[in-house]
């Protein structure tokens, strides 16, 4: 079966619609700060399309711009006032930063209530405790999302997850331990990458590296789900081979997969930070 | 091998010792407080011993008492004093709580500087993250500490950890990643345990069930550390059985292995935040 992101995405969003419209009753409307530092395209492009799903949803986005060059303290001042602000229920942060940006700094500046996409070391230390107020990486959460869409469980089975990034390895092994999944992950300076995957009941490729899971790493009855952006030859492909996909029983597209449901999760977290606001 | 912690405790005590006599110099006396609700034998004696300890290296335990039912207010005011004294460097509030207080408010209120035993969400979020300025829990780090001692290797290998407790199985899943191992981490809902812990290297149990780890979970040329703590029949057992400790190249003994080693993490991270602090 192919995990489609895009039916999963509008599910989420209709999911959420009860809530907006209980929040639009009391004259709230739910509103996320995006803030860029500079005009990367990929920004401007994840900017446009999340500006889209929130407008379709009757949400807002309010967008903080500076320049590439700027300072941490402009970063720094941006960041608090928006913190600050009761009519901002979220606050978003593109990155990567400009290398001149402490960004590890800039992470710890947005209050967790706020942290629709769990920037926060606090947000994280959170998910790993299992605690359920807290905001998760989108992209991290999209990926359960995903498979709860398509009602694959989650406990008990033998997650396998290719990849440690900061925002969506380690937070994605927090969240499926709090799933009750047995969780094991993987990374470059694994000995034996086959074998450590070929068990998995499930297996998570976020390692950023196209074509790294073959058939050979995919067992009998495995769910693969690509979280790989890279750009080859022009071309939007994941971390996850054709002929891996081809053995999986259940597989995510890219595009069309997890990176669908990623603006979703974030207006669902969006709405909740809303709610919990007022 | 029997991988003693008492060793391991006198080589790391030795190991800090130039800092506190560099902190002397300067008229700086490394000191943890202590916070504690009430009078459990559990807490004394560990109070005791680390008092013991931190004496014998010439530092300070500040002991702060409040009576068993005593109110989240009273114990956040405590705290709140002790986390703006500049003359206490860390502090260590003795857990379980009682049941009056909100520990999971109580544990964001240590300011990560002098979280010594890694229990603010904040903390655990930057270990996760593979911040080396953070504090994790010093039981978490002690089992790392007690591999380093004995120089197993760690990077590349297979490590599955039994339990996921906040204060060990999370916390060490996460330290392990940052040591470029392959974690895998099992609980109660792991389907098939033996079969998750036969391929690893290195197994750790810390699950607090005495007997959990048996001879088939153990593969060839295994190392077990045993973190479990419990009491049967008055006497402290560990949660591995006999046979797997026979079947182990290398294992850590209870009493004797990673408890004995707990104390001295603590002095050593209490040293850290002081040199920091001046």
């Amino acid at each position: 079966m192919e995990l489609a992101g895009l039916p999963a995405a509008q599910a989420l969003a209709e999911r959420v619609r009860p809530e907006i419209e209980s929040l639009g009753s009391r004259g709230v409307t739910p509103r996320l700060a995006v803030v860029r530092a500079g005009a990367r395209p990929d920004d401007l492009s994840y900017e446009k399309a999340i500006a889209k799903r929130f407008a379709a949803a009757g949400c807002e986005i309010r967008h903080a711009v500076l320049p590439e060059d700027c300072g941490q303290s402009a970063l720094v001042r941006e960041i608090a006032l928006l913190d600050g602000d009761k009519t901002v229920h979220g606050i978003l942060v593109l990155r990567p930063l400009p290398p001149q940006i402490d960004a590890a700094r800039v992470a710890s500046l947005v209050s967790p209530e706020k942290d629709v996409d769990g920037m926060n070391p606090a947000s994280l230390g959170r998910i790993l405790l299992g605690e359920r107020d807290a905001f998760a990486p989108c992209t991290a959460e999209a990926v359960v999302a995903l498979l709860d869409h398509y009602e694959i469980p989650l406990a008990g089975k033998r997650v396998t997850i290719v990849g440690r990034s900061a925002v969506v390895g380690r937070p994605l092994m927090a969240l499926l331990l709090a799933r009750d999944a047995t969780v094991s992950v993987c990374h470059t300076k694994t000995a034996d990458l086959a074998c450590a995957c070929h068990e998995a009941d499930i297996l998570v490729a976020c390692a950023g590296r196209p074509g790294l899971v073959t058939a050979e790493h995919v067992g009998a009855c495995c769910t693969v789900v690509d979280v790989g952006v890279n750009m080859v030859e022009g071309r939007l492909t994941g971390d996850v081979a054709a002929a891996a996909r081809a053995k999986a029983l259940n597989f995510s597209p890219v595009p069309g997969g997890v990176g669908a449901l990623t603006g979703a999760v974030l207006l669902a977290h969006t709405v909740r930070a809303a709610g919990k606001a007022v």
